[in-house]
């Protein structure tokens, strides 16, 4: 099996007044190896790599490895500027991560031509393997099948991470064909939003890079494997189930929600997200806490 | 007059082989100074302020002050994190900055709230006048004139940098009636978009916050001063002259356009702009050269 299959969980990066909490981080990161995660991905949108700076995220990348008891790291490399992101592979490396996910973050409208040669500079800059992230609701970046294509050509490139796949079981399979047919065999399709991860296995995607996986793992490898040995209606039914959780993240966001969850756990300190990034307020959280009761979801 | 009136021109922010060009942004904060700009907007969108770190972003507000002969220098203080933001607003300082310009950058869509927090945040760090920067097309962010009233009542908010106005004029005349009437008197309204310009100050905004005027401040000055006499037909007409300059910039951003203007001109080395940002290609050039040469540019 590919390094890039499975379920790939989301650790958050808690912060304690704007400081990473360490000891939190290097908790949430054992819990996913003791959860048994296929891999555990660092520093990405869940683990607020944006905001953090560069020796915070060299920090990081070295945490989890350091905790992650031998399951494999990925550590999310993307910066605004090439000379840094070549700077965050190096401290991936250093930590002994497993392999690097990079998103073309862009503040100036990036096109596919600056798109491809971010990737081709990341590629060329180590051996370690890469997940090209495709996450346009915060990069605002479109890729096409055809810059998929592109990308994947250039050495080192080993996982796409798609974002989402049509709600139609059919629509998915087609779409996860699609892309299929335009890739190398070696490149792994991957599918992330959480409300997509049964439906992106079922059509055929080998990852599912799960924001939800980082802090509630057994949940999350309860409906990949079910996903993943066959049991598709067991596995819809269930992702159907969690349709409320589903919802609380459309309306907040993930990351926001996944927080508000961790810290009712006792997972993270509270306000541990990055200003100007909140938490949710007191009603959202009354409210969420009764969708984490009613769903069952403390682990 | 007000501070925040009249053109304030935003130069680049030069790169050369990925460090900061200080004697090139030097010379072109001179070149503002010696055509007689009304202020300089250091580390705009135009000055790369994205891109740049801490240091680089603290060293080039205190080159701007010190190459500005006097001229009032705004610094652009928009960092993801609002940690780091109160860090370049420190550097504004003590750089000797008349005012700092403020976007709310995201990567996690922010609401409302955090928006405003945002601002909170930055008006009581410092007595530093702050210009409101809205500018959708990079922070994807939309401000509702609702906030924009929220955020004028704190202390210290001096003006907006607005996205443009519509093209016809009595639109363009009750659009900045209305932001007014929601708007305390001290606050002035700053026109952006170049191919706005001459619009928007004819409109009743009290300033242009100009890209061109960076690196061509005796065109953008002329404008200026046409609009601001009441020179309106001569103004417009101006304006619509330029018509091949800004579709330049809608085709591939002004930011790109303007450093081959620069580059054209001997102002800033090749490829000044920040990877993965690359500037126009060849082909691309040589048409840009072709309306540089044929409206006259060169100044």
């Amino acid at each position: 099996m590919s390094l890039f299959a499975g379920l790939s969980a989301f650790p958050l990066t808690p912060l304690n007044r704007d400081r990473i909490d360490e000891r939190s981080f290097a908790a949430l990161v054992q819990r996913l190896q003791a959860a048994g995660v296929d891999s555990i991905t660092a520093l990405g949108s869940t683990g607020s790599y944006a905001y953090l700076d560069g020796a915070e995220r060299d920090r990081v990348a070295a945490l989890a490895v350091e905790h992650a008891g031998g399951i494999p790291v990925f550590v999310g490399v993307g910066e605004l500027r090439t000379s840094r992101m070549l700077a965050r592979i190096d401290g991936a490396q250093a930590a002994g991560a497993s392999g690097i996910m990079l998103a073309p973050l862009g503040y100036q409208k990036l096109n596919d031509q600056e798109v491809f040669e971010l990737f081709a500079a990341a590629s060329t800059h180590s051996e370690l393997p890469i997940i090209l992230y495709d996450n346009p609701g915060t990069t605002h970046f479109a890729f096409t099948p055809q810059l998929y294509t592109r990308i994947a050509q250039l050495p080192n490139i080993a996982s796409i991470k798609i974002p989402g796949v049509p709600a139609e079981p059919a629509a998915a399979l087609g779409h996860v064909r699609r892309l299929r047919s335009v890739l190398p065999a070696r490149v792994t399709l991957g599918v992330s939003g959480d409300q997509f991860g049964a439906a992106g296995l079922l059509a055929g995607c080998e990852a599912w890079y799960s924001v939800i996986g980082g802090t509630l793992p057994r949940l999350a490898l309860s409906l990949a494997r079910l996903a993943t040995s066959g049991q598709a209606d067991a596995a819809l039914a269930e992702s159907r189930r969690l349709a409320p959780l589903w919802e609380q993240f459309a309306r907040f966001g993930s990351l926001r929600v996944t927080a508000a969850i961790a810290e009712q756990l006792g997972l993270v300190p509270e306000n541990c997200l990055p200003l100007p990034v909140q938490g949710l307020d007191a009603r959202q959280r009354t409210e969420l806490a009764r969708v984490v009761a009613q769903l069952g979801l403390a682990e």
